[in-house]
């Protein structure tokens, strides 16, 4: 069944295929149905019953003590870079980490860390626990700079949807440890990952303080994320989410949307094959594209704002992303809408005179 | 009908009567359904529909160009703050403000202002045109604090929801921008002060840059307020609601909650003459009580602790503001619950020594 | 002797007696031999020779472990904030504290504070331990302000350079203490109140954590302040300091004339004297006029701006602070200038129609 | 004449040679006799009248309208960035920049600014014109970082005071505006890239809003480094160095020492010239020694700590950057310095079986 809804006006005679992002798909019937029947409280005041039942069951599936709701994927990872810096400790994340590249700059303003970001050279996505060892500077004089954490992000959007295997995220979370840095995992879609590997989720969280999983991106559900931890963490994040504003009242009916979205997770092997039958798509039809390991396809062009203005025209929607057109897909996508993309993007135009004109692409 | 649930567990033999707040108000079924149904988009990357059918109406109730959803209240003011104040500029509120007592310190820490705390000199919960004048400074060397912003409340939370009518709110709001101030209305129950005073709620706006208005007390949404104010405000409120992790997705299921609530404004008449009953009922059984204005009945007592533990024991839950313990009629409620509150409170037990054993209670 | 140079161009055959601060005072000849003599070093990278005997020298003079030298009293203070207080976290200060009212808003932007300003209930510039006790607020549920500091000034500037005696300042620092609140004195003007009242400074220092005081107003170092506390406290205070980009280099040169300042304490006595007869000068002339307990003189009138120029054309400078008229004795004035300045000013002009016209006047 | 004074304990017989910074050279005895008959004046209050005109003359010399004391170089670029940057503004400047290495990470805490570092592109402390434009990300939709500000750094001290050309200057700085960025330059040792090119400073300048230079390093100033820009900008400068805690009363002696210190500009062609032999020296000895453009020399060493020591141990003081060894040159060494330096280190040690022994190196 279609969802319900759709935000874009379809152009005549053709509905765009979305491709923009993971976070367009629409609640299904079932989280509907479970919204409108979910026990509620005031979560502020006391602890809302659905809230409660999601949070601990986001817990145990990721193995930490505890969770909480947030309404965004950015408040968590805010709540947990406010929780482990203070003012002007360095951070290290992976380039073009989300923390980095997509939250306002809120990770210096707002939690007060310096940023320092790791080039991948463990494979895209991904940095080796040797650049964790020697970008960690927690010694030296008063007035060093003090490296307190390290911020990874499994899988890696702006990489392609990469995965971290869960040897490699142990062996990296272990170094930053060691070097006596704590270690943040933006795991937004962690989901995908496990998916892709036949792990559980909690495999991939191994030797992690804090982290981060959307519940609205792959798995559908209109609103939320969760942030997890230790209960002394948790505690503090409750604080931090109320500072923020993000201390809602009744949130169970969105708790109810979560729940749902959970029972979802094994279906994101769907998008996985999508993404590799889009990619493989393209490539036959000349473009430039990095095979992907989940659900993200990006493609090398010479002009970014021409190539998704054409998409566009053709009925495709994508973005942009680290310099490259970003295709994502997900729950609200049927087979069809992947062969209407390919249908409608077609072959890459080659220039006549045989010369790539290359704009400048950020990043 | 009662609620579907409730989050306390009743006593043996009596639930009890929740007058802690109005934020612990459930939805309604209308609310469930319209949320059940609602159109809804990715308000992120686009624009909701829902929300933005929401924004239009508040906005055209509250007499503002354009409005903004955020997932409560406090995110609704900061947001406010944020956009109006520099690093370090003063602003003005009556004393007991809930920006300056109930937002965990973000005026100063997030939105960077500098609070005084004015005297409520025109009565409850309200402030002199003069003594804004007084307190403005706008002027003089480059090292002294400047004034930026009059930040007011109506109805006033913690003065015991007391009403600032629309002269004297206009005459206030006037010296304020007289004296080169901004002025920012906290109206989280704005609808209240209109339905006692009988007019629109727009009336009640009149000078203002930008309000707060409520969609979860008295109206009883599960999640929500609105922001509102210029298109240009509102554009700026939009990137400083994502910074805080307070953009959603497809947030449309809880704007549909929202527009439902909308309709329940006329139907605070009914809390207003509830809270009313039961200041008559304990004054009548000797306590001390503020005659109410709304729907808050305020209770001076010598041990605040100590009076709630009781109530809580006899079946009745409050809570304490500014030195007082605060009872809050809501839309939960019923008249048996009120009986029921005064039958349980029962009249207030002297000292037996005739002493009156204050405690030092704060603000 | 007077001072090598003025700042102000003296006017047709008067050159003004300067009463706007004890800041304006000029560096003694001796302090100037000792600034071209100094042993220095790199104070950021080692530790500059002068500046720590210096440091040493203030901290035995005031009771604490450690001590560091900060660019300005703003700085002394800001840092102690900045190292007692997280995001959010409430401080209580009297009313008119220059941590409230002269720093322009660091207490909140910079240190994160949220002020609440307490009423002079127990004097001028002073508050009683019970109102302490009633204003903090250390338990509570977690979306509760918490309150984590109590800031004190002795003598209080803007209530006219009032005195804490030892007694009350012990009394309401163990009240604080009690409550769970740290306490940090502003004492940049300590030393009047150890004059004035014969004692030790570090009688006046029982019971803080951390203190700052100023060598640059009533002892007339060109530059500098000290911020003292434990050790642990000193070695955050020097990372915040270098953050604040209050580190200097060959600091030495500072510090030695801050030594030769603190040989100055007892000449203080003078300053008070004069003040003394200036003030009663001015009741004589019918000046409302607060009697002066150290060197601040502060007059009621009715139009500040007016009364300023009025002074200042007839050879007198003066400044304003909570509303009213301060005038400050200090190192660079002789017994003739209080006379030339009293002779100046003459009597107080009253309205013709007998009927005082108070204009409003901040604060 | 050797200077007054020193920090660092001789060792048995040996002096150690000093070469960690050039922030520890100490004021020359016209210094000191200029602090000692400096005209003075409350610069918070009005404007000493020393630190007026130094400021003026070090506006004519670097080509700006304004120009403001800040008591260290660190303060004047925060205070810069402050001016530049709104909460989560990006800021891009060259890999290993002061303002992103070695300030504390004011950058995002205080100033509120997300910092993107560029790799080299242009040469060692340079980047290219289309690396600016590449970077600068200005459009795009409302939640996108948005690129305000390129931080230059001339010389680049990480780098190992690299000198940018008054043309490639000219281009980047031209890139950044065109692209809608504001152009702050760090010239802490600005001074030394003039002498080497022989050009006026003012030419290495062009197109910048803001810059900072130092009167305590090369110059040897005791204190103090100056931040220019428009007259707006220095207004707005005074205000954010007052809330700093970096407003200092009778400032004028240390200004007096930075009129003499200007003076001094073109002997910095010594500590070029003592670079260079030190450089060749070490070369000739067997290390890594990169040519300095000015007064720094790197070292690559496989064990910075262990080389560190042994320098010491040998009586020659070096410190660590960007994972080399530097060492500076500067006004307080003689040639006979240089000569001692290179005695004491001697010829690289060979590991005997040929394999050298990298140990990590940060950055």
């Amino acid at each position: 069944m279609r969802p319900i809804t759709r935000t874009h006006r379809p152009k005549a005679g053709t509905e765009p295929v979305d491709l923009r992002s993971d976070t367009i798909t629409v609640p299904t019937q079932q989280m509907r149905s479970a919204m409108a029947k979910a026990e509620v409280g005031d979560d502020v005041l006391d602890h809302d019953p659905t809230m409660r039942a999601l949070e601990e069951r986001v817990a145990a599936l990721i193995g930490t003590a505890a969770a909480l709701w947030t309404p965004s994927g950015s408040m968590g990872n805010i709540i947990a870079l406010m929780a482990h810096l203070d003012r002007g400790d360095e951070f290290l994340a992976p380039a073009g980490a989300h923390v980095l590249e997509a939250e306002l700059g809120t990770a210096a303003w707002l939690a007060g860390g310096m940023p320092r970001a790791l080039e991948h050279d463990a494979g895209p996505g991904k940095v080796s626990p040797d650049a964790v060892r020697r970008a960690a500077s927690t010694t030296g004089p008063y007035y060093n700079l003090r490296t307190k954490l390290l911020c990874l992000e499994n899988t890696h959007n702006a990489a392609g949807g990469t995965i971290t295997a869960p040897d490699e995220h142990a062996a990296v979370a272990a170094a930053a440890r060691a070097a006596g840095l704590a270690v943040h995992l933006d795991g937004a879609r962690i989901w995908h990952a496990a998916v892709a590997l036949g792990v559980p989720p909690a495999v991939l969280t191994v030797g992690v303080d804090t982290l981060q999983v959307c519940l609205s991106k792959g798995l559908g559900a209109p609103v939320g994320s969760v942030v997890a931890g230790s209960a002394e963490f948790v505690a503090e994040a409750r604080r931090l989410r109320k500072m923020l504003g993000g201390g809602v009242r009744q949130g169970g009916v969105l708790a109810a949307a979560g729940l749902v979205a959970l029972d979802r997770i094994d279906r994101l092997a769907e998008d996985h094959a999508r993404a590799a039958r889009l990619a493989d798509g393209l490539h036959e039809r000349g473009w430039q594209v990095q095979r992907p390991q989940t659900n993200i396809v990006l493609v090398t062009v010479a002009d970014i704002a021409g190539t998704l203005r054409r998409f566009d025209d053709a009925g495709v929607r994508a973005s942009a992303i680290a310099g490259k057109v970003r295709l994502v897909t997900h729950a609200d996508l049927t087979e069809a809408d992947i062969t209407a993309a390919l249908d409608r993007i077609g072959p890459i135009e080659r220039p006549r005179d045989g010369v790539s004109r290359m704009r400048p692409a950020r990043r």
